[in-house]
């Protein structure tokens, strides 16, 4: 059975969640531990949902989908050379913006600023050496990630530091699922309404589950850490004044607004 | 004046703490916050002394010093390039241990396994768009970090993830000193009791305040953040039962022993 678990504002307090219909009822503990419903319920509407969670070590993963991979290497002019290893990335937690918060595109930003619609996968327990077979016993649930990118930065920078981590470049959202399949979802990103991109989410060059194998030979990960899988096709731009949903069926949509550095 | 603050594990508990001489005085809060004595002391050498703190973001600079990047462009077989933009990049919390933990050899680490001494910058209040005039006025202290280095794989990776952030490759400590002055510093690193290196810590490409101010331009910078500031020289290789000190004058000395991966 699936459960949304979130994290949310209420009245200035801020608590974990479980979501029941259109209620949330605050737990104790947070999700990945043990939590208990608390006595406490509010309507979903009521509440301001927050980044579902804030990681110790917040993993990523960089050209991960076919489609994507050759669309990146065209854009710079060169062949295409797929990954001969599940090497992962981090991103910063300065980054992380919740559904509904605004995506921040800086003065200095170019043209090329560009979604990536992502699966994140949340860690659970804690673990080091696990063994592919067991991997997916480690991922607590399932959420979704924006991996905001200004794609100059990007490609004249020596690391992906702003490119991918400036404030807001990380929305995240609007909750977490657990109990569900990751290999039968679907990722959509609509740029104000209109659908941009489709691709099916376990279309991975390295999966979940390998990439928990992999990073835990030399990284312990940790309960409440995160990897975000990376992202499948050509994106478009995206302006000041659009909207940007990332959907992925079996979890929600998570929707934020791009909107101009003052 | 200067003080040293550290974070310390006694009898089960965690706390962070204000050294004064040879005791360790609990405090309530964080030093970067408002922290108070509280009336628990403690002999600095009854404790255990953890990494001074988990940050939430944790910043890097690489290629900062001249030696060292002339070094890496030799081994490596390119000319040297300085690099035009102060660029930053991310470790991760898995790697952090602490003064006097093992720095554990991964099975499958080459013979290019080696130390960098660094100067740790930590931030002591929020800011974004810091201007370099005022940079540090939001530094909090300094501490000392070894950015341990596995060279094989931070060649052949697409990435330096587990070759700069397996577990315990980010020793860090044993301190954070306020008040002194980063300017008038020396690094030096000793393996097995032998200078292996010695430069003034400030003999920066790009300095710290240059960093502040241009990451603050993008990120927002927390109470509670690190940067680490890269490292001058040409490291030699170390091997498990080799014990590697990074000492920085006015701060204090790191210590660590090399151990195989059982």
């Amino acid at each position: 059975m699936s459960t949304k678990w979130c994290r949310f504002q209420k009245d200035g307090k801020i608590s974990y969640g479980r979501i029941d219909g259109e209620s949330v009822i605050a737990v104790d503990g947070s999700p990945w531990e043990a939590s208990a419903d608390t006595s406490t319920r509010h309507p979903l509407s009521s509440v301001k949902l927050l980044v579902p969670l804030v990681p110790r070590t917040f993993y990523c993963v960089g050209l991960n989908y076919p489609e994507h991979l050759i669309a990146s290497a065209k854009h710079r002019g060169v062949e295409p050379v797929f990954p001969k290893r599940p090497d992962v990335n981090f991103r910063s937690n300065n980054a992380l913006c919740a559904h509904e918060d605004p995506i921040i595109k800086p003065k200095d930003a170019g043209e090329l600023f560009q979604y990536e619609g992502e699966l994140v996968v949340v860690i659970g327990k804690q673990g080091r050496h696990i063994p592919r077979e067991k991997a997916l016993e480690y991922v607590f649930g399932w959420s979704i990630g924006n991996d905001v990118s200004e794609r100059d930065w990007q490609r004249g920078d020596r690391t992906n530091w702003r490119a991918k981590n400036s404030d807001t470049f990380n929305p995240m959202g609007p909750w977490i699922v657990s109990g569900v399949d990751y290999r039968s979802m679907t990722t959509l990103v609509r740029l104000n309404g209109k659908e941009v991109a489709r691709f099916p989410t376990a279309n991975m060059i390295n999966d979940v589950e390998t990439y928990i194998a992999e990073v835990s030979k030399y990284c312990t990960l940790q309960a409440g850490d995160m990897i975000w899988m990376g992202t499948d096709g050509d994106p478009v731009n995206m302006k000041p004044g659009d909207v940007c949903e990332v959907e992925i069926t079996g979890i929600g949509i998570l929707r934020n607004k791009v909107v101009a550095e003052a």
